[in-house]
């Protein structure tokens, strides 16, 4: 590569507050910026509130052309941008800037368009994910990737941070599932990136401007695919009497050839968690429950349930229970759902972790979680896309104890790097952000690093967008003293050759 | 952006064949040099003989570690690089050039592993497509995106160019299908790009990397997603009085809900042109015939079919056919697929097209090519990919007549910025190569192309990597006179709104 991650420009020169406002007095309302102490408190931080900053400013765009104008004057001015959709992210990505604007996209929120012939949505990025899915059903239709956050979460956050959700697994993330953005440069520029063809001409830059945690530009439009409603949804909730038997059971449903509309898994502690905040009726004697959902036609659902209930039950499930309405299904996922949530009642605060790993890898890593609780003295609940491997443990400590948030910070890091260690990777569906910059020196070599920055830095030549976020320096990677130790590859090497 | 297109480095001073070969023999052996011009013929053109070129010299590599000693070479004495697979492409991408080295991956064409496990595949770039499959078979498993050449192209092809084919309407491109590549970059560090993970942390260039046309760098080994072979698979033949009638049915199948495991239509012209040599059974008497595919289980083709014979026969069709067994499937499909040889037939030389329109304007565009074979004086069959509306028009002529090839290179430009006026693309899945640069100035703004270019250079400062391809100057499309017509964008405006 021409570039690479030391030979980054140096310290920026931050203009101060009164220039800064000046010049965004110039291109946007006054009622649209916030610079006042009280005003900025609630923009401190995203869902990852380990981390909180103050910004220098927050400027609330109304329009496109204000955001070109935003993005132009702090061009000019060299001075970080870092957009925020509705702030539920959980790698801190939306952290703001110190010396920095806050450009909050929550003021574009309309749904433009619902095409039902087409089948896709054009909305505005602060549009929130589950009200297109309510725009759309008039037409039978909905936005299939669902986060967990989709009451709140926004499509643009879903864009910058490619975000998943339990349906992910048969549907896709964000990335296949949206068709086109409209994405402004840090010189103000409109790119209109995808389009309305599988394979779009020229560079696959859309798929880049996805999941690019505010790094390469601002979104301002997004067309989204529909998918048509599933007719019917059914549920089985399945208890095994070990978590290393339901993570068996989970790869033996996927060897079979079923794709489940959403296969989660649940460990004992999670889901004594949440039954009495939520009363999803769980098997609290099982040590681990997994979630195996079917939608499709009637016909298609009665016989996918029963092919999964005799794999279940083959892989040794204690306990089949399938939802015999809409209400109880709805109450099985309402649970997994809340799981979040309800790690407030039982701990003052949680860390949610996002790795991927084989799933011939799960009972491992499960295991290997349980004994690092003892090694940190905290404990961890999971909650997880089992499916697609995906883990989501939660670290319950409490903030006030600063031993305790060390700890929790140490035992994130250390499952993120097992998960690199098996062959999986530092992020399933929530980013980098700034909360596993460290951790992308254990997943990549240098020559990976550089390409990343290179292509950063040719839609951002000054490192202004987003700032100390998703690609460490070399110099982070030297001190965090564990650059590239296992690689983060699928680990062939172990696997029978053909 | 900090690049513009027609900010390009000024004209390369290539060095001569001696120099070259001299490089070349420091870092493969002798044999892997070809250099006399009955040697290099072979390499003149591939699936677009539409433009040949004989190279300077052609290098087929045996490790990785001679790609990577050759693509040094090549940059240090700044010499061109086209990177070929199987030759099959039909966008010119792997057109040689003149003053540079043909780099042929012919000879790494070992499949690696086949893990039924995972349901993965490690291969090598020179493996063809259709070999993965007949590999994988022995664990019930297969790979999905089937282009029409997939008897002899090759993976490697397919990651440069994106390929779909005919089941790509319900199980994706090959974007959606590869997981992980190895890229070696112009200076010969090894990029691992992707994973095992549903959302590859850091920006995803996996997703640049395939579809980017040999312009960034050369990929040495692909790790496939592989699917559950399904049970059964049936496919319906259905016949239309008109290819507008045809084009309402596809829309309507989509519409139900259904998406089939292909959805090809064939209008008369192919058809008479398929049957003699393929005797697949075609109803001649229809206008046009859509092939409507349903795969999974028993009971779910059967359902599918019931439902799809239903809403074709809602939409008017005049005649429906069901496979009555797995012999006449393949009959059904073996006429479809080798349209394209067929066509050698009825004419010395056929021009394939590729490009995407929305599905609501199937008819409408079909009607003009129609009129456009008045104005041009040529023939066209059509036979395409209708369920996500990615046309293939068939240009047939003589290449021996220079006005006939004249007016093919129009027809199929017209047909281009025809696809673009309607809110379609300028491709599908052949890629954009040297075919289609000019309609890149039709389809993109210059914004978008210096996105593109920008891209382009972080990995190849020097644009010494598939040069004058893909992406096309400011210069050129001032000189095409046609920048930006349309924007090539989705024609919301002229929607409805919600």
């Amino acid at each position: 590569m021409n570039l690479n991650v030391e030979d980054r420009p140096a310290d920026l020169v931050i203009p101060d507050l009164q220039e800064i406002l000046h010049a965004l007095r110039a291109v946007v309302p006054e009622h649209c910026i916030l610079f006042r102490a009280e005003q900025k408190k609630p923009y401190e931080c995203d869902g990852l509130s380990l981390y909180r900053q103050i910004p220098m400013v927050v400027v609330l765009p109304e329009t496109e052309e204000q955001v070109r104008g935003v993005l132009r004057a702090c061009r000019r001015l060299n001075v970080p941008v870092v957009t925020r959709g509705a702030g539920t992210g959980l790698s801190g990505g939306a952290m703001p800037h110190a010396q920095g604007v806050l450009l909050g996209m929550a003021k574009f929120n309309r749904i433009k368009l619902i095409d039902p012939e087409s089948a896709i949505a054009v909305v505005e990025p602060g549009v929130r994910n589950l009200a297109v899915s309510q725009a759309a059903s008039q037409h039978g239709l909905y936005y299939a990737p669902d986060p967990s956050s989709q009451i709140a979460c926004t499509i643009g956050g879903n864009v910058a941070e490619n975000s998943g959700g339990v349906h992910c697994l048969k549907y896709g993330l964000t990335l296949h599932n949206v068709m086109q953005v409209r994405m402004i440069t840090l010189d103000g520029e409109v790119l209109v990136l995808g389009g309305e063809a599988p394979d779009a001409a020229g560079p696959d830059l859309l798929s880049v401007a996805i999941g690019s945690e505010g790094m390469l530009g601002v979104v301002t439009e997004v067309v989204l695919r529909l998918l048509p409603t599933p007719g019917l949804a059914k549920v089985i909730m399945a208890s095994f009497e070990d978590v290393e038997a339901a993570g068996d059971a989970v790869a033996a449903v996927i060897a079979a050839g079923i794709i489940p509309a959403g296969l989660e898994m649940m460990d004992q502690r999670a889901t004594e968690m949440v039954e009495p905040f939520v009363q999803a009726g769980y098997d609290l004697n099982a040590k681990a429950i997994l979630l195996c959902e079917s939608d499709g036609t009637e016909l298609e659902v009665e016989q996918e349930i029963a092919r999964m209930q005799q794999v279940l039950s083959d892989a040794g499930a204690t306990r089949l229970q399938v939802s015999q309405n809409e209400a109880e299904r709805v109450r099985f996922w309402a649970g997994r759902k809340n799981a979040f949530p309800a790690a407030g009642r039982v701990s003052p605060d949680y860390y949610c972790m996002d790795g991927t790993i084989p799933r011939s890898q799960l009972a491992r890593v499960l295991r290997e979680i349980e004994s690092m609780e003892q090694a940190y003295g905290l404990r961890c609940a999971n909650v997880f896309h089992a499916g697609d491997g995906n883990l989501h443990p939660l670290i319950l400590f409490d903030s006030n104890d600063s031993d305790e948030v060390y700890r929790a910070d140490l035992f994130g890091a250390a499952i993120l790097e097992l998960c690199v260690q098996v062959g999986g990777t530092i992020t399933g569906e929530h980013g980098v952000g700034m909360e596993k910059i460290n951790q992308m020196c254990v997943q990549f070599q240098r020559e990976e690093l550089d390409a990343f920055l290179s292509v950063k830095r040719s839609f951002d030549p000054d490192g202004l967008l987003n700032p100390d976020k998703v690609i460490p320096t070399l110099a982070r990677c030297a001190e965090y003293g564990k650059m590239h130790v296992h690689g983060g590859k699928l680990p062939f090497a172990d696997l029978p050759r053909f």
